[in-house]
Protein backbone atom coordinates (compact mmCIF):
# COMPACT_ATOMS: atom_id res chain seq x y z
CA UNK A 1 0.00 0.00 0.00
CA UNK A 2 1.56 3.02 -1.56
CA UNK A 3 -0.63 5.57 0.75
CA UNK A 4 0.43 3.81 4.27
CA UNK A 5 4.27 3.50 2.94
CA UNK A 6 3.79 7.90 2.34
CA UNK A 7 1.85 8.42 5.77
CA UNK A 8 4.43 6.37 7.65
CA UNK A 9 7.01 8.40 5.52
CA UNK A 10 5.54 11.56 6.70
CA UNK A 11 4.79 10.60 10.36
CA UNK A 12 8.81 10.07 10.42
CA UNK A 13 9.70 12.97 8.53
CA UNK A 14 7.59 15.18 10.94
CA UNK A 15 8.68 13.57 13.97
CA UNK A 16 12.37 14.60 12.75
CA UNK A 17 11.40 18.28 12.04
CA UNK A 18 9.39 18.06 15.48
CA UNK A 19 12.33 16.98 17.64
CA UNK A 20 14.39 19.73 16.10
CA UNK A 21 12.14 21.72 16.78
CA UNK A 22 12.55 20.62 20.38
CA UNK A 23 15.93 21.03 20.46
CA UNK A 24 16.05 24.67 19.15
CA UNK A 25 13.44 25.27 21.81
CA UNK A 26 15.96 23.87 24.58
CA UNK A 27 18.39 25.82 22.95
CA UNK A 28 16.52 29.43 23.56
CA UNK A 29 15.38 28.39 27.10
CA UNK A 30 19.39 27.95 27.95
CA UNK A 31 19.78 31.19 26.69
CA UNK A 32 17.04 32.93 28.45
CA UNK A 33 18.46 31.29 31.55
CA UNK A 34 22.08 32.03 31.15
CA UNK A 35 21.18 35.75 29.96
CA UNK A 36 19.47 35.49 34.00
CA UNK A 37 21.94 34.45 34.93
CA UNK A 38 24.49 37.25 34.01
CA UNK A 39 21.88 39.91 34.76
CA UNK A 40 22.25 38.15 38.33
CA UNK A 41 26.16 37.42 38.70
CA UNK A 42 27.53 40.31 36.41
CA UNK A 43 29.38 37.79 34.06
CA UNK A 44 30.03 39.77 31.26
CA UNK A 45 31.95 36.75 29.30
CA UNK A 46 28.03 34.59 30.07
CA UNK A 47 26.01 37.26 28.52
CA UNK A 48 28.57 37.59 25.23
CA UNK A 49 27.96 33.56 24.99
CA UNK A 50 24.38 34.29 24.75
CA UNK A 51 24.67 37.02 22.07
CA UNK A 52 27.07 35.13 20.15
CA UNK A 53 24.82 32.08 20.44
CA UNK A 54 21.71 33.32 18.62
CA UNK A 55 23.30 32.86 15.58
CA UNK A 56 22.63 29.03 15.91
CA UNK A 57 18.66 29.92 16.68
CA UNK A 58 18.58 31.92 13.49
CA UNK A 59 20.45 29.44 11.66
CA UNK A 60 18.01 26.73 12.71
CA UNK A 61 14.92 28.46 11.88
CA UNK A 62 16.10 29.16 8.42
CA UNK A 63 16.89 25.20 8.21
CA UNK A 64 13.41 24.49 9.83
CA UNK A 65 11.12 26.36 8.05
CA UNK A 66 12.67 24.80 5.18
CA UNK A 67 12.47 21.24 6.04
CA UNK A 68 8.94 22.18 6.51
CA UNK A 69 8.74 23.40 2.83
CA UNK A 70 9.77 20.07 1.61
CA UNK A 71 7.54 17.81 3.30
CA UNK A 72 4.75 19.56 2.46
CA UNK A 73 5.79 19.53 -1.36
CA UNK A 74 7.48 15.83 -1.07
CA UNK A 75 4.37 13.91 1.19
CA UNK A 76 1.55 16.67 0.04
CA UNK A 77 -0.31 15.81 3.76
CA UNK A 78 -4.02 16.05 3.94
CA UNK A 79 -6.28 18.99 5.87
CA UNK A 80 -5.67 16.93 9.29
CA UNK A 81 -1.63 16.79 8.80
CA UNK A 82 -1.51 19.96 6.97
CA UNK A 83 -2.38 21.77 10.31
CA UNK A 84 0.52 20.13 12.26
CA UNK A 85 2.99 21.52 9.50
CA UNK A 86 1.58 24.63 9.77
CA UNK A 87 1.63 25.14 14.04
CA UNK A 88 5.06 23.95 13.65
CA UNK A 89 6.24 26.79 11.41
CA UNK A 90 4.54 29.27 13.83
CA UNK A 91 6.16 27.55 16.99
CA UNK A 92 9.59 27.93 14.78
CA UNK A 93 8.69 31.41 14.32
CA UNK A 94 8.18 31.98 18.32
CA UNK A 95 10.91 29.97 19.05
CA UNK A 96 13.02 32.28 17.04
CA UNK A 97 11.71 35.69 18.70
CA UNK A 98 12.34 34.10 22.33
CA UNK A 99 15.87 33.88 21.57
CA UNK A 100 15.90 37.65 20.04
CA UNK A 101 14.38 38.14 23.78
CA UNK A 102 16.95 36.20 25.44
CA UNK A 103 19.82 38.05 23.27
CA UNK A 104 18.15 41.67 24.41
CA UNK A 105 18.49 40.61 27.95
CA UNK A 106 22.49 39.65 27.58
CA UNK A 107 22.52 42.95 25.67
CA UNK A 108 21.47 45.14 28.91
CA UNK A 109 22.96 42.94 31.16
CA UNK A 110 26.57 43.43 30.27
CA UNK A 111 26.41 47.34 29.40
CA UNK A 112 25.02 47.72 32.89
CA UNK A 113 27.54 45.66 34.35
CA UNK A 114 30.34 47.13 32.01
CA UNK A 115 29.18 50.71 33.36
CA UNK A 116 29.75 49.07 36.81
CA UNK A 117 27.04 51.22 37.73
CA UNK A 118 26.65 51.59 41.30
CA UNK A 119 22.74 51.20 42.40
CA UNK A 120 21.11 51.44 45.57
CA UNK A 121 18.98 48.86 43.07
CA UNK A 122 19.24 45.05 43.31
CA UNK A 123 18.14 44.78 39.44
CA UNK A 124 18.00 40.80 39.30
CA UNK A 125 15.52 40.41 42.65
CA UNK A 126 13.11 42.75 40.92
CA UNK A 127 12.40 40.61 38.45
CA UNK A 128 13.63 37.74 39.89
CA UNK A 129 9.56 36.07 40.72
CA UNK A 130 9.12 37.19 37.12
CA UNK A 131 11.92 35.54 35.34
CA UNK A 132 11.72 32.23 37.42
CA UNK A 133 7.64 32.02 36.59
CA UNK A 134 8.09 32.87 33.00
CA UNK A 135 11.40 30.16 32.90
CA UNK A 136 8.61 27.89 34.07
CA UNK A 137 6.23 28.61 31.79
CA UNK A 138 8.81 28.22 28.66
CA UNK A 139 10.17 25.02 29.94
CA UNK A 140 6.12 23.84 30.23
CA UNK A 141 5.27 24.86 26.95
CA UNK A 142 8.09 22.90 25.23
CA UNK A 143 6.93 20.17 27.71
CA UNK A 144 3.47 20.44 26.32
CA UNK A 145 4.20 20.33 22.65
CA UNK A 146 6.66 17.81 22.95
CA UNK A 147 3.81 15.83 24.50
CA UNK A 148 1.18 17.61 22.83
CA UNK A 149 -0.56 17.46 26.01
CA UNK A 150 -3.03 20.27 25.29
CA UNK A 151 -4.00 19.83 28.87
CA UNK A 152 -0.78 21.18 30.25
CA UNK A 153 -1.12 23.56 27.27
CA UNK A 154 -4.73 25.28 28.78
CA UNK A 155 -3.54 25.17 32.32
CA UNK A 156 -0.71 27.84 30.52
CA UNK A 157 -2.06 30.25 28.86
CA UNK A 158 -3.96 31.34 32.12
CA UNK A 159 -0.47 31.33 33.86
CA UNK A 160 0.71 34.25 31.11
CA UNK A 161 -2.09 36.73 33.04
CA UNK A 162 -0.56 36.11 36.16
CA UNK A 163 3.61 37.06 34.49
CA UNK A 164 1.74 40.11 32.72
CA UNK A 165 0.47 41.00 36.84
CA UNK A 166 3.93 40.70 37.57
CA UNK A 167 5.09 43.10 35.53
CA UNK A 168 2.43 45.53 36.41
CA UNK A 169 4.22 45.23 40.01
CA UNK A 170 8.30 45.52 38.51
CA UNK A 171 6.86 48.79 36.88
CA UNK A 172 5.25 49.96 39.69
CA UNK A 173 8.72 49.28 42.13
CA UNK A 174 10.94 51.09 39.56
CA UNK A 175 8.45 54.14 39.33
CA UNK A 176 9.15 54.44 43.17
CA UNK A 177 13.06 54.11 42.56
CA UNK A 178 13.00 56.49 40.34
CA UNK A 179 11.20 59.32 41.76
CA UNK A 180 12.85 58.57 45.35
CA UNK A 181 16.49 59.00 43.68
CA UNK A 182 16.90 60.24 39.96
CA UNK A 183 20.08 59.05 40.05
CA UNK A 184 18.89 55.29 39.36
CA UNK A 185 16.63 56.21 36.54
CA UNK A 186 19.13 54.82 33.82
CA UNK A 187 19.90 52.03 35.67
CA UNK A 188 16.19 51.28 36.79
CA UNK A 189 15.53 51.55 32.68
CA UNK A 190 17.81 49.02 32.11
CA UNK A 191 15.80 47.22 34.51
CA UNK A 192 12.17 47.76 33.23
CA UNK A 193 13.47 46.44 29.45
CA UNK A 194 14.92 43.03 30.67
CA UNK A 195 11.17 43.07 32.62
CA UNK A 196 9.38 43.63 29.24
CA UNK A 197 11.85 41.32 27.76
CA UNK A 198 10.72 38.59 30.06
CA UNK A 199 6.92 39.35 29.58
CA UNK A 200 7.67 39.26 26.14
CA UNK A 201 9.28 35.56 26.13
CA UNK A 202 5.96 34.71 28.16
CA UNK A 203 3.70 36.00 25.70
CA UNK A 204 5.53 33.65 22.85
CA UNK A 205 5.21 30.49 25.46
CA UNK A 206 1.79 31.08 25.83
CA UNK A 207 1.29 31.13 22.06
CA UNK A 208 3.26 27.97 22.04
CA UNK A 209 0.76 26.53 24.21
CA UNK A 210 -1.80 27.75 21.76
CA UNK A 211 -0.63 25.84 19.20
CA UNK A 212 -0.80 22.93 20.70
CA UNK A 213 -4.23 23.29 21.24
CA UNK A 214 -4.60 23.87 17.94
CA UNK A 215 -2.52 20.49 17.08
CA UNK A 216 -4.42 18.10 19.58
CA UNK A 217 -8.23 19.75 18.98
CA UNK A 218 -8.03 21.25 15.22
CA UNK A 219 -9.44 24.48 16.88
CA UNK A 220 -7.84 27.52 16.32
CA UNK A 221 -8.38 29.56 19.78
CA UNK A 222 -6.29 32.03 19.06
CA UNK A 223 -8.29 35.61 20.19
CA UNK A 224 -10.94 33.69 21.98
CA UNK A 225 -12.21 33.21 25.69
CA UNK A 226 -11.51 29.08 24.91
CA UNK A 227 -9.04 28.33 27.30
CA UNK A 228 -11.25 30.19 30.06
CA UNK A 229 -13.94 27.72 28.67
CA UNK A 230 -11.86 24.84 29.62
CA UNK A 231 -10.72 25.58 32.47
CA UNK A 232 -13.70 26.22 34.01
CA UNK A 233 -15.39 23.34 32.75
CA UNK A 234 -12.80 20.83 34.24
CA UNK A 235 -13.63 22.55 38.11
CA UNK B 1 -4.20 20.47 -20.01
CA UNK B 2 -5.24 20.00 -16.28
CA UNK B 3 -2.21 20.79 -14.98
CA UNK B 4 -2.23 24.06 -16.63
CA UNK B 5 -5.96 24.59 -15.79
CA UNK B 6 -4.91 23.66 -11.80
CA UNK B 7 -1.83 25.77 -12.02
CA UNK B 8 -4.22 29.15 -13.42
CA UNK B 9 -6.60 28.18 -10.36
CA UNK B 10 -3.88 28.14 -8.11
CA UNK B 11 -2.54 31.64 -9.47
CA UNK B 12 -6.04 32.81 -8.91
CA UNK B 13 -6.65 31.71 -5.70
CA UNK B 14 -3.28 32.84 -4.59
CA UNK B 15 -4.00 36.64 -5.93
CA UNK B 16 -7.38 36.36 -3.89
CA UNK B 17 -5.41 35.73 -0.63
CA UNK B 18 -2.70 38.61 -1.66
CA UNK B 19 -5.32 41.15 -1.97
CA UNK B 20 -7.24 40.55 1.75
CA UNK B 21 -3.68 40.61 3.06
CA UNK B 22 -2.95 43.82 1.81
CA UNK B 23 -6.86 44.87 2.86
CA UNK B 24 -5.57 43.29 6.47
CA UNK B 25 -2.79 45.73 5.90
CA UNK B 26 -4.50 48.70 5.39
CA UNK B 27 -6.20 48.04 8.09
CA UNK B 28 -3.75 47.84 11.04
CA UNK B 29 -1.55 51.02 8.91
CA UNK B 30 -4.94 52.84 9.33
CA UNK B 31 -5.17 52.12 13.56
CA UNK B 32 -1.37 52.55 13.55
CA UNK B 33 -2.40 56.29 12.06
CA UNK B 34 -5.23 56.53 14.12
CA UNK B 35 -3.64 55.50 17.50
CA UNK B 36 -0.93 58.04 16.58
CA UNK B 37 -3.47 60.88 16.22
CA UNK B 38 -5.34 59.91 19.21
CA UNK B 39 -1.76 59.98 21.22
CA UNK B 40 -1.48 63.41 19.74
CA UNK B 41 -5.16 65.25 20.20
CA UNK B 42 -6.35 63.19 23.33
CA UNK B 43 -9.73 61.90 21.38
CA UNK B 44 -9.84 58.42 23.96
CA UNK B 45 -13.07 58.16 21.31
CA UNK B 46 -10.70 57.11 18.53
CA UNK B 47 -8.26 55.24 20.41
CA UNK B 48 -11.56 53.34 21.78
CA UNK B 49 -12.28 52.69 18.29
CA UNK B 50 -8.56 50.70 17.44
CA UNK B 51 -9.03 49.06 21.04
CA UNK B 52 -12.42 47.35 19.00
CA UNK B 53 -11.39 47.07 15.76
CA UNK B 54 -8.61 45.02 16.63
CA UNK B 55 -11.01 42.33 16.62
CA UNK B 56 -11.20 42.84 13.12
CA UNK B 57 -7.61 42.04 12.81
CA UNK B 58 -7.80 38.65 14.61
CA UNK B 59 -10.09 37.32 12.39
CA UNK B 60 -8.71 38.25 9.18
CA UNK B 61 -5.57 36.23 10.74
CA UNK B 62 -7.75 33.29 11.71
CA UNK B 63 -9.25 33.44 8.29
CA UNK B 64 -6.52 34.35 6.32
CA UNK B 65 -4.45 31.33 7.84
CA UNK B 66 -7.22 29.01 6.63
CA UNK B 67 -7.13 30.13 3.26
CA UNK B 68 -3.25 29.50 2.88
CA UNK B 69 -4.03 26.08 4.46
CA UNK B 70 -6.77 25.15 1.98
CA UNK B 71 -4.45 26.15 -1.27
CA UNK B 72 -1.52 24.11 -0.35
CA UNK B 73 -3.88 21.06 0.55
CA UNK B 74 -6.35 21.64 -2.91
CA UNK B 75 -3.69 22.68 -5.20
CA UNK B 76 -0.74 21.05 -4.15
CA UNK B 77 1.65 23.68 -5.09
CA UNK B 78 5.15 23.27 -6.34
CA UNK B 79 8.36 24.09 -4.17
CA UNK B 80 8.73 27.26 -5.92
CA UNK B 81 4.70 28.56 -5.43
CA UNK B 82 4.90 27.20 -2.23
CA UNK B 83 7.62 29.71 -0.83
CA UNK B 84 5.42 32.21 -1.84
CA UNK B 85 2.38 30.78 0.36
CA UNK B 86 5.03 30.45 3.76
CA UNK B 87 6.63 33.94 2.97
CA UNK B 88 2.43 35.32 2.76
CA UNK B 89 1.59 33.08 5.86
CA UNK B 90 4.55 35.12 7.77
CA UNK B 91 3.47 38.16 6.27
CA UNK B 92 -0.10 37.92 7.87
CA UNK B 93 1.48 37.33 11.47
CA UNK B 94 3.62 40.06 11.46
CA UNK B 95 0.59 42.14 10.09
CA UNK B 96 -1.19 40.87 13.02
CA UNK B 97 1.36 41.99 15.12
CA UNK B 98 1.48 45.43 14.02
CA UNK B 99 -2.35 45.60 14.91
CA UNK B 100 -1.32 44.59 18.54
CA UNK B 101 1.53 47.47 18.87
CA UNK B 102 -1.16 49.89 18.17
CA UNK B 103 -3.69 48.92 20.20
CA UNK B 104 -1.21 49.05 22.91
CA UNK B 105 -0.39 52.76 22.03
CA UNK B 106 -4.33 53.34 21.77
CA UNK B 107 -4.77 51.92 25.23
CA UNK B 108 -2.01 54.05 26.33
CA UNK B 109 -3.13 57.02 24.97
CA UNK B 110 -6.67 56.38 26.46
CA UNK B 111 -5.08 56.07 30.01
CA UNK B 112 -3.02 59.39 29.26
CA UNK B 113 -5.68 61.48 28.46
CA UNK B 114 -8.07 59.94 30.94
CA UNK B 115 -6.23 60.75 33.59
CA UNK B 116 -5.48 64.27 32.24
CA UNK B 117 -1.88 63.83 33.35
CA UNK B 118 -0.43 67.76 33.45
CA UNK B 119 3.06 67.77 31.96
CA UNK B 120 5.95 69.91 30.73
CA UNK B 121 6.16 67.46 27.98
CA UNK B 122 4.69 67.40 24.60
CA UNK B 123 4.28 63.53 24.15
CA UNK B 124 3.25 63.73 20.69
CA UNK B 125 6.37 65.68 19.69
CA UNK B 126 8.87 63.57 21.50
CA UNK B 127 7.80 60.38 19.06
CA UNK B 128 6.80 62.90 15.60
CA UNK B 129 9.78 61.68 13.58
CA UNK B 130 9.87 58.55 14.85
CA UNK B 131 6.22 57.65 13.96
CA UNK B 132 6.16 59.41 10.84
CA UNK B 133 9.15 57.53 9.59
CA UNK B 134 7.06 54.57 10.55
CA UNK B 135 4.33 54.53 9.07
CA UNK B 136 5.90 55.48 5.53
CA UNK B 137 8.07 52.59 6.04
CA UNK B 138 4.96 50.56 6.97
CA UNK B 139 3.08 52.01 4.34
CA UNK B 140 6.24 51.14 1.61
CA UNK B 141 6.46 47.67 3.04
CA UNK B 142 2.82 46.79 2.09
CA UNK B 143 3.24 48.83 -1.42
CA UNK B 144 6.37 46.35 -1.98
CA UNK B 145 4.55 43.19 -0.87
CA UNK B 146 1.55 44.12 -3.47
CA UNK B 147 4.19 44.90 -6.30
CA UNK B 148 6.39 42.35 -5.25
CA UNK B 149 9.01 44.97 -5.41
CA UNK B 150 12.58 43.83 -4.35
CA UNK B 151 14.71 46.72 -4.95
CA UNK B 152 12.18 48.57 -2.93
CA UNK B 153 12.21 46.11 -0.06
CA UNK B 154 15.83 46.04 0.45
CA UNK B 155 15.52 50.30 1.02
CA UNK B 156 13.35 49.57 3.38
CA UNK B 157 15.42 47.02 5.64
CA UNK B 158 17.79 49.36 5.63
CA UNK B 159 15.26 51.77 6.84
CA UNK B 160 14.53 50.38 9.54
CA UNK B 161 17.99 50.77 11.11
CA UNK B 162 17.22 54.79 11.41
CA UNK B 163 13.93 54.08 13.24
CA UNK B 164 16.21 52.16 15.84
CA UNK B 165 18.38 55.24 15.95
CA UNK B 166 15.80 57.26 16.44
CA UNK B 167 14.69 55.30 19.28
CA UNK B 168 17.96 56.22 21.11
CA UNK B 169 17.33 59.61 20.71
CA UNK B 170 13.58 59.35 22.68
CA UNK B 171 14.89 57.43 25.17
CA UNK B 172 17.80 60.15 25.83
CA UNK B 173 15.37 62.74 25.74
CA UNK B 174 12.55 61.30 28.05
CA UNK B 175 15.90 60.42 30.73
CA UNK B 176 16.83 63.80 30.48
CA UNK B 177 13.31 65.47 31.57
CA UNK B 178 12.61 62.39 34.03
CA UNK B 179 16.04 63.56 35.72
CA UNK B 180 14.82 67.40 35.70
CA UNK B 181 11.50 67.01 37.47
CA UNK B 182 10.78 63.42 39.02
CA UNK B 183 7.05 64.10 38.78
CA UNK B 184 7.50 63.60 34.79
CA UNK B 185 8.28 59.82 35.05
CA UNK B 186 4.95 58.49 35.13
CA UNK B 187 3.99 60.38 31.83
CA UNK B 188 7.69 60.29 30.02
CA UNK B 189 7.63 56.33 30.55
CA UNK B 190 4.00 56.52 28.59
CA UNK B 191 5.63 57.67 25.92
CA UNK B 192 8.50 55.49 26.00
CA UNK B 193 6.13 52.85 25.78
CA UNK B 194 4.67 54.44 22.50
CA UNK B 195 8.38 54.34 21.14
CA UNK B 196 8.66 51.27 21.75
CA UNK B 197 5.31 49.93 20.36
CA UNK B 198 6.87 51.91 17.85
CA UNK B 199 10.04 50.66 16.97
CA UNK B 200 8.33 46.87 16.78
CA UNK B 201 5.83 48.24 14.15
CA UNK B 202 9.13 49.15 12.36
CA UNK B 203 10.84 45.53 12.85
CA UNK B 204 7.56 44.05 11.69
CA UNK B 205 7.56 46.40 8.48
CA UNK B 206 11.22 44.81 7.78
CA UNK B 207 10.05 41.67 8.33
CA UNK B 208 7.76 42.01 5.39
CA UNK B 209 10.40 43.76 3.39
CA UNK B 210 12.43 40.65 4.16
CA UNK B 211 9.59 38.34 2.73
CA UNK B 212 8.93 40.07 -0.33
CA UNK B 213 12.76 39.36 -0.75
CA UNK B 214 12.41 35.80 0.23
CA UNK B 215 9.96 35.49 -2.95
CA UNK B 216 11.09 37.25 -5.67
CA UNK B 217 14.83 36.19 -5.22
CA UNK B 218 13.76 32.75 -3.70
CA UNK B 219 16.40 33.65 -0.81
CA UNK B 220 16.08 33.53 2.65
CA UNK B 221 17.91 36.59 3.81
CA UNK B 222 16.68 36.77 7.25
CA UNK B 223 19.88 36.93 9.44
CA UNK B 224 21.89 37.73 6.94
CA UNK B 225 23.83 40.96 5.31
CA UNK B 226 22.17 40.68 2.05
CA UNK B 227 21.03 44.20 2.28
CA UNK B 228 23.91 45.52 2.98
CA UNK B 229 25.67 43.75 -0.06
CA UNK B 230 23.09 44.54 -2.13
CA UNK B 231 22.66 48.30 -1.47
CA UNK B 232 26.21 48.96 -2.17
CA UNK B 233 26.39 46.52 -5.75
CA UNK B 234 23.58 48.76 -6.91
CA UNK B 235 25.82 51.94 -6.12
Amino acid sequence: MPGDHSSKQYDMDLETIRSKVLQMGGLVESHFNDAMASFRTGDVAQAEQVIKSDENVNRLEVTLDDACSHLIVKRQPAANDLRTVMATLKVITDIERIGDEATKIARISKTLHERGTVSVLNHYESVRIMATNTANLLHDALDAFARLDEKQAARLIAQDAEIDHEFGAVLRTMITFMMEDPRTISAALDTLWVAKAIERIGDHAKNIAEYVIYVVEGKDIRHTDYVYTKLNSSV
